[in-house]
């Protein structure tokens, strides 16, 4: 097989961090960046990681016309940037290159889907605890692993590409799983993300403070259960033991990823975490009051950005 | 008719406000207080209303000791503090003095009813936006009505009683209604009560952020259809087209008790406004999802001020 030439969009703490170490391994990783372009064009990219200082000089560019086509887009753009997409993927991918969506919720896959062909689409999904803490510069915190799966997994072509990918991945050191069921890979994610990102924006909380309260650590219970109704409803499945073991894993002091971008006064991912697993539950005639009411506590809490006047930073 | 002699226990937004218009009116007040006590020995009570700034000099007391036995004894002290009656009440009633529990939720009639004859006892249901600015000092705001009930109308002793003090009052200027259903028009101020001072922390926000916001007003109206339900469920038919109503009359700027209360770390009546609805809901097997996770929220939030090491204020 010949090597996959790889772009990343979206150089923050997911992107940033699996293509530096694609582009460790030894891989041709090409980076867009917006606002740390001068940085790392300057300076490269740097991740700490498991006690130590990586630092990498990287192939940066300000705009995609100047990149090179790729056989793989890795992006990790927030989802709240998807509508950016339809601009920066065509002319980045080589005809049969394909896009692998590192994002958070529902409804992405469905959404290029509009503008690419689904055997050119597949999922990614990121148990990974990173953050931008400069101009790239990306402090790993723990795990890593990523899940890939598509709509498509009886599609060999596409299924070959996935396994190359993962490959890739694997040598670069990255833990990997391959989902038999995309969909029901998403919905397992979300069953940790609606309480923990919804929760820790309206409590003003990490992971830890959330877990040790006893009325919280319920209520992560009762939204858990909730979500687990919701995808049930949608027809997929989810063991109800894996509850236990995601609250246990969460008794870290951890600042999700909805308080960091809440923190910094961007745009919550509401459509893709919240919006889109509601619809869903709702076409199957399924409702989810709690997970509906932390829906309309974080639009509140979004909205509040417009009314105090706040500038979104990303 | 003798005239009555009140006492006022919890001489603060409501208590002061109430007891204050009493005095005005030339009836024998007789007020408990706390902190603000030399003070208003001092200096006497001051009400800012309707653009006026009265000033009263009143009968002040640091011990119930100290106080005359009354025939009426208001107690506007917050729910959370209801484990000091069993010493402050009885030694301050007449054989046949009555209490009247200016107070917000359920269960305190109940409470009371361990160490008092159940016709000694009247419920008073305030919808007064008021709040203390100083020491002694009440700035009243908006609306003032009290509605007066009791566990027991069929007590003609009790009820000839409760209507004289309605009339007494209705001649200090307070709007009076008397229900024909305590426990049912104690729901009704849950109906609001509910919703609004709950939300209000939660979100931090005045109840006007709250109407002008269309997913918490829905979010609202959901709670309220929730409270309607666990007062079915416990017998107390509530209108549905009250709902409107309180939302219209809620879309002017206002911080709730529950608001003030957080805001200087006090204890939250969370268990007269949300454990014992939730509670008395449960037992004729109805549950009410957004109120019980409101209620969590609540429990956390209130569980910061130990967090934090701040120190209650009152």
């Amino acid at each position: 097989m010949n090597p996959l030439q790889y772009a990343v969009i979206g150089t923050g703490a997911v992107g940033g961090f699996y293509g530096a170490l694609l582009h460790q391994a030894g891989q041709e990783v090409h980076f867009l960046l917006h606002r740390d372009y001068a940085w790392v064009h300057e300076n490269g990219l740097i991740l700490e990681t498991k006690g130590q200082n990586l630092h990498f000089r990287v192939s940066a560019y300000q705009t995609i016309s100047a990149m090179p086509q790729c056989d793989v887009v890795l992006v990790a753009l927030k989802t709240t940037q998807n509508h950016l997409l339809p601009q920066l993927l065509p002319p980045l991918l080589k005809p049969d290159g394909v896009v692998v969506l590192l994002q958070n919720g529902l409804g992405m896959e469905e959404y290029v889907a509009q503008f690419l062909k689904t055997d050119r689409i597949i999922g990614g999904i990121c148990f990974l605890c990173s953050h931008k803490v400069g101009p790239g510069h990306i402090r790993h915190l723990d795990q890593g692993r990523l899940t890939l799966g598509s709509l498509n997994p009886q599609n060999l072509w596409l299924q070959t590409r996935l396994l190359h990918i993962a490959e890739d991945l694997k040598n670069s050191g990255v833990p990997m799983v391959i989902a038999p069921d995309l969909i029901l890979a998403r919905w397992q994610k979300l069953l940790w993300n609606i309480p923990f990102n919804g929760l820790s924006v309206v409590l003003n909380a990490d992971t830890q403070q959330m877990t040790q309260d006893p009325a919280i650590r319920s209520l992560i219970e009762d939204l858990m259960y909730e979500v687990l109704g919701l995808a049930k409803a949608c027809g997929h499945a989810i063991n109800p033991a894996e509850i236990e073991g995601l609250i246990t894993a969460s008794m870290v002091p951890y600042r999700t990823s909805m308080k960091l971008d809440y923190e910094a006064s961007r745009p919550l991912e509401l459509e893709s975490m919240f919006a889109q697993p509601l619809n869903r539950g709702k076409q199957h005639g399924h409702t989810a009051p709690r997970t509906e009411m932390l829906y309309q506590q974080l639009q509140f809490l979004e909205a509040q950005y417009a009314r105090s006047g706040s500038k979104a930073l990303g």
